[in-house]
């Protein structure tokens, strides 16, 4: 077997055998085969697309290269989520001590950000104390005590697709449906989840831009995660706009803490309890009501012990950025359009995202939005509020935000739901 | 600029600008591109293309990644012939001494073998004492004393090529016509010669397997030499056979002495006639005659001065394989088939060819052919002699010639012309 025969195959458009797979993904992360052979391949497989099977088998060789992680000895069922990311995605922070309340186990491996889109751990870390890194005991342990864990993956979870996802980052890769599916579901079969619950996103501020891409990509995984004993229900869901009135990682633990209050921005809270319900579904808990557990608190208690068990302090004041600029409605009339991905690019400039995986990111800059698509506008109120703590980046900013939104009439103005389609 | 926004723009079929081309280039030879990022880049353009201004761009900007060489001291006009490499292909060896007994000057910058197609500078290393690195001084004096030169290009010729050609090697993005015709010619222009005469090799055992590819790669490289001001024509020439009755180092050698002594095969006397003629004619020297420069022993006596230069003996005895093995012929008719690409993969597995750029060659290894497609074989006759120093190859060697060749009635031969087309 030799890489550039594999690679012939596929750039030649032909069907990459079970052995080429397996030989591949093996001898890649084994150092074998060089990046700038796997990035030709990656590349080759972008343009020439893989098949079903080929996906099937690229998967399973991202799973065989690591160990597995084993929940069984957990007294719930296990239930996760995985959002192909988004701006101002918070989503994770009151889910997953939600759907433990209502009696699963969630055990949330989590990413970084990286470009316009923001990472769950680097929300989490702008609370003073709190840890992302825990061993696998440590993971299980949290999980058990308090139903809930969000960490980072540990390194011998499909390292394959670890050093495949840091090379795709790089070379331009990251938009293939077969390595986004892969790649996503390889670690959650890895992990040992029981039942799966993707949240596809769809717009400008997702790497989905339209519905049948976000389709594909949705049904490619919810495939790979059946065959793989896993019951996995997407969500396609709109990404246009940005998700609640914040993005940024402090601006956002702050709003989190307020859907588990009971309060919070009516998409974020809608959001969360569809994606509750469809995890307490494929769990195979009928009798529990999402709703009830934010109003009654019992998702905020398994919140504070969740995040106390990491090491955080739940009743720690949060990092507010030093410097403020404020952009003003320049006209009266209906907010039509705010576009997640001009937000989400400038929260990142603002200092809330990393350009390198090696950049710190700022906790306190972010974006605060004081109105969504729908609401009425008057001229001069406060639309937007921009926090960070080095304000030379404010202009840089500001030009992201140029034409990132409309005022208008509203006459032709119609709602996008927050959810658009569901694939089972 | 950033690398990863010019991949893709070459992924989403885009045109990629001047200023993206300038950077990469420059990026890449300083590198500040990664050899992952030009691999991703290399297999984009392989798959998506490149057009006239692109690939015009992209040559003079690897020609700008180095210095440029200068013949305007010479007295003589400049001339010039690059093969896109074939099984048995030695025409530059009588070719460079025949077209400077003409009266042209012939500085030949030739490159080794790799895979099945042999190299210039491996043949004439078989020549006890004879040196392919000369100083760029060196090189200019040998030229000067004799007409002629053959050696290796410096390090300060196109640097960016080099580093590319060496990563398409390993990434399977060799076979892109705008790669190919970019690197070829970004070294010719480099070198500065006035006039370039390209054979392209067309059949099995050449790079490009159709005439329609031949004919892409042709023109692109005419309008490329021509847009720079070195008058460039292509010969496509046939490689669906090997040319001569040797394929391997110093047996090249030795039937380019006997073509240059007024013998040998008739298809290479034909070619290197045909190119002596197009070069002659490119570098503005209409009085001379290349098949009596044969005859005459004028082409031999410059070939000895040119060896001896370098530091070679052109009358030493040239090395001989340690074993031979003879394949005969099964039966008796008219060879109507001999393949060159099955020919060229037995001579590299003799050892006359290398699997890596590090790996050596053997001076002596290699295959004869006693017959050639239209010659009348009997049942039992030598028709192949292979030859190398270690034996245990022979039937590795013998794998690639199973197939290699038919033996018919001839009824339905039709000779293949050596040169097919002319692009100027």
């Amino acid at each position: 077997m030799d890489v550039i025969s594999v690679i012939r195959t596929k750039r030649d458009r032909g069907e990459l055998t079970d052995e080429q797979i397996d030989w591949v993904i093996d001898a890649y992360t084994r150092g074998e085969v060089a990046d700038e052979q796997m990035s030709a391949l990656a590349m080759a497989i972008l343009l020439n697309g893989m098949n079903r099977r080929e996906i099937a088998r690229w998967t399973a060789a991202m799973i065989a290269s690591g160990e597995r992680m084993d929940f069984s000895s957990l007294s719930r069922p296990t239930a996760d989520k995985h959002s192909t990311g988004g701006v101002g995605d918070k989503i994770t922070l009151p889910l997953a001590p939600l759907v433990a309340a209502c009696g699963a186990a969630v055990p949330q491996l989590s990413g970084r950000g990286l470009g316009h889109t923001g990472g769950t751990l680097d929300k989490l870390e702008s609370i003073p104390g709190w840890r992302a890194l825990l061993s696998n005991e440590e993971m299980l342990s949290v999980l058990d005590g308090t139903g809930a864990v969000i960490c980072a993956a540990g390194d011998g979870l499909a390292p394959a697709d670890k050093k495949l996802y840091a090379l795709r980052d790089v070379t331009g890769t990251v938009e293939a449906i077969p390595l986004i599916a892969s790649s996503i579901m390889s670690k959650k079969i890895a992990e040992g989840t029981g039942s799966l619950v993707l949240d596809v996103k769809v717009g400008s501020g997702a790497f989905m831009k339209t519905i049948e891409d976000a389709r594909e990509l949705a049904s490619t995984m919810v495939g790979l995660g059946t065959d793989h004993g896993v019951k996995t229900v997407a969500l396609l869901t709109d990404m246009s706009t940005p998700l609640g009135l914040t993005a940024g990682n402090a601006l956002e633990v702050r709003e989190s803490v307020e859907v588990l209050a009971g309060g919070g921005p009516a998409d974020v809270v809608e959001l969360t309890v569809a994606l509750a319900r469809e995890m307490l579904d494929a769990a195979g808990i009928r009798d529990a009501d999402p709703a009830k557990a934010l109003a009654d608190g019992s998702a905020m208690d398994v919140w504070r012990r969740m995040i106390a068990a990491q090491g955080g302090d739940p009743d720690a004041q949060l990092p507010v950025a030093r410097e403020q600029h404020v952009v003003k409605a320049p006209s009266s009339g209906v907010l039509t359009r705010l576009d997640a991905y001009d937000i989400g690019v400038a929260a990142w400039r603002l200092g809330a995202g990393r350009a390198r995986k090696e950049d710190p990111v700022q906790a306190g800059a972010g974006i605060e939005m004081h109105a969504k698509p729908g609401d009425t506008v008057t001229e001069g109120q406060p639309l937007l509020t921009l926090h960070t703590d080095t304000p030379d980046r404010f202009e840089y900013a500001l030009q992201s935000l140029e034409g990132s939104f409309d005022i208008g009439s509203g006459a032709d103005f119609t709602a996008t739901p927050v959810v658009l389609e569901r694939i089972a």
